[in-house]
């Protein structure tokens, strides 16, 4: 069949809206109409070449909502109506680490996902018969997509699309870092560093598990009003201190914050945000990613006095059990979506999405097929 | 008083026997005779030079145990005649840290003990007049020496001072490190990083703790006899193989080991253990104390697959609450010490454990006064 879509023919230029070709989905696979799609910051650093698991062409976007169209042989988890997110952390429920209790890190498609392939090893996108790769598992950015069907988590057909496809990332990732990686707990400081769509995701996070002192760290003051109004108690913008961001808040909070989040992905903040972390019991998370090569590093003294550094992804949510219930959560206003929403658009408008992120405009633009 | 005493003069020489004035404990201090101290990594790194807290001249040693001579005023948690171990990491039950119930980090007497100094900011040491500087709140390599109260365990007066002297550092931070930070579960596979007093205190951590694989890993293939007598399962030499010693450990176990210590000091090294850390879950605790300046680094993504970067200081062992129950278990024989007493000697000899230490001919040397 035939797709409208979106491809990222080659790194640093701008998508291309072309016609391309589907197969039908195969053994254990879905092929989905996608209603809605974020653009997020992962879906950019990939198109500008600097993912080293970059391939193309592509057809990018993995923060997605659509419908079930057709399944595959052997797929009984969803049937053609079902409303689904697509997921780019599969949960197969078999393999070592979905058994483990312990992570959201499933291994079932790891492998192929990695290099744009379905489980495979071919794709089902093409485009004057040359094949067109897969994305993170989800290729969003196409009006029908295949995914496989441990990438699927089934929502309520209730829920506002236009909304519930960020929990497809970003506002997932940010709110579970808070409650499954941080597990922050009444009371406890907080401090989030960079204010795109998974820091305010992780003040809204912080401000459910009832954080204390919120402090919401940007460069782009423009983010505060959003950052006050989902439970910032502190806005600082570090251009504002001669000091090294991480001294300031230390002064402000005598001994540094419990928890602390790097949602950006720059090496040197996410120093900045271990080194504030409270002496002795305080954790930093990092969220955001880093260009490919770049390191972290710290004296390991900062460890030793009893700072913790963790890495989240996808905010520890497992897909297919809990995505459901944060989709109920939204539609109950638990998750308030809508404040993220701040442009919408058709896909043939889908680079201005791009152009609007990297000038700070945006905390989502949502695209509509 | 006088008191006889191992005196570090001046970074990178020997230490002198000779005769130091003492003078007696002022409020909320105590007069120790101390009967044994061992001799440890971190007395010749500071008496090296390398230490940015280091000051001199002063007594070293922090690894004793002693009977307690006379109580300065105030002083109610002990009494002349008990047997004690000081302890570098104090507990006043007061502070922040004391009462958080998340750390042993105790802030009481930090800030002098760092500059080698009583609590009211003077030395009880003095030699020819002029003011000899404590260490580490412990001073254990002179016969005499005073502590804060804060900064004294009162344990078993059967207990062994030989033996139990050991527990005042090296064996209680390896074995505190996997019970309280790493919180090792039976099962669980850890990896030793330096077969030293410490690391070797890690192995008999994991075994109590009813660890399943164990990974003993050192440059001196003469430790890994003791390495297996305290339960280590593999023993491996890094100059052995030509890849990375964290990729031969990732290849033995699939996905790399649930725990690992570092317990050397080496920042290389303390990257190799946490990039053999378990994806999804794995935590690299950091229990040796590197050079001054030096940093610790990795890729940022190894966090955001699941692994977790941790330090250790004493074990988190809460010394005045825990200690002497860590004494009694030895006395069951529940935690092995005589093993590591590899020499024993007077404290005219004691440059000999420097010398034996750096030769890696010796676990631990124990002084007798």
């Amino acid at each position: 069949m035939k797709s409208r879509a979106a491809v990222a023919f080659a790194p640093g230029k701008p998508l291309e809206i072309v016609e391309i070709d589907l197969a039908p989905p195969k053994a254990g696979e879905v092929l989905i109409r996608i209603t809605h799609t974020g653009v997020c910051h992962t879906d950019a650093f990939t198109l500008s070449g600097e993912d080293p698991e970059g391939v193309f062409p592509a057809v990018l976007g993995h923060e997605g909502a659509g419908i079930v169209v057709e399944v595959g042989q052997g797929v009984t988890s969803v049937k053609p109506g079902d409303h689904v997110i697509p997921l780019y952390t599969a949960e197969c429920g078999q393999c070592l680490f979905c058994k483990s209790g312990k992570t959201n890190l499933c291994v079932a498609v790891r492998a192929t996902q990695g290099k744009g392939l379905m489980p495979d090893g071919t794709t089902r996108f093409s485009y004057n018969g040359e094949p067109v790769y897969h994305y993170m598992g989800c290729s969003t950015f196409s009006e029908y997509t295949v995914v496989a069907e441990v990438s699927l988590a089934r929502i309520n057909p209730q829920a506002n699309h236009e909304q519930v496809c960020l929990l497809g990332c970003g506002v997932t990732t940010g709110i579970g870092a808070v409650h499954n990686t941080a597990k922050v707990q009444a009371g406890d400081s907080v401090a989030v560093f960079g204010l795109g769509g998974i820091g305010l995701a992780v003040i809204q996070g912080a401000r459910q598990a009832k954080a204390g002192r919120i402090f919401a760290i940007d460069t782009n003051p423009s983010k505060f009003d959003l950052a006050r109004q989902f439970g910032a108690t502190d806005c600082i913008n570090p251009a504002d201190h001669d000091k090294p961001i991480q001294q300031v808040i230390v002064e402000m909070t005598t001994w540094g914050v419990d928890h602390t989040f790097e949602c950006i992905g720059n090496v040197n903040v996410m120093r900045a945000a271990l080194e504030c972390a409270h002496r002795g019991w305080g954790q930093s998370v990092i969220i955001g990613v880093a260009g490919a090569g770049q390191e972290i590093s710290t004296r390991p003294f900062q460890l030793v006095t009893g700072r913790r550094w963790l890495g989240s992804a996808f905010g520890g949510v497992k897909g297919r059990s809990q995505l459901p219930g944060m989709v109920e959560d939204a539609m109950k206003g638990e998750i308030e979506l809508a404040p993220f929403v701040t442009h919408t658009m058709g896909l043939d408008q889908i680079n201005e999405a791009f152009d609007l992120m990297h000038q700070g405009k945006s905390i989502r633009s949502v695209v509509h097929f």
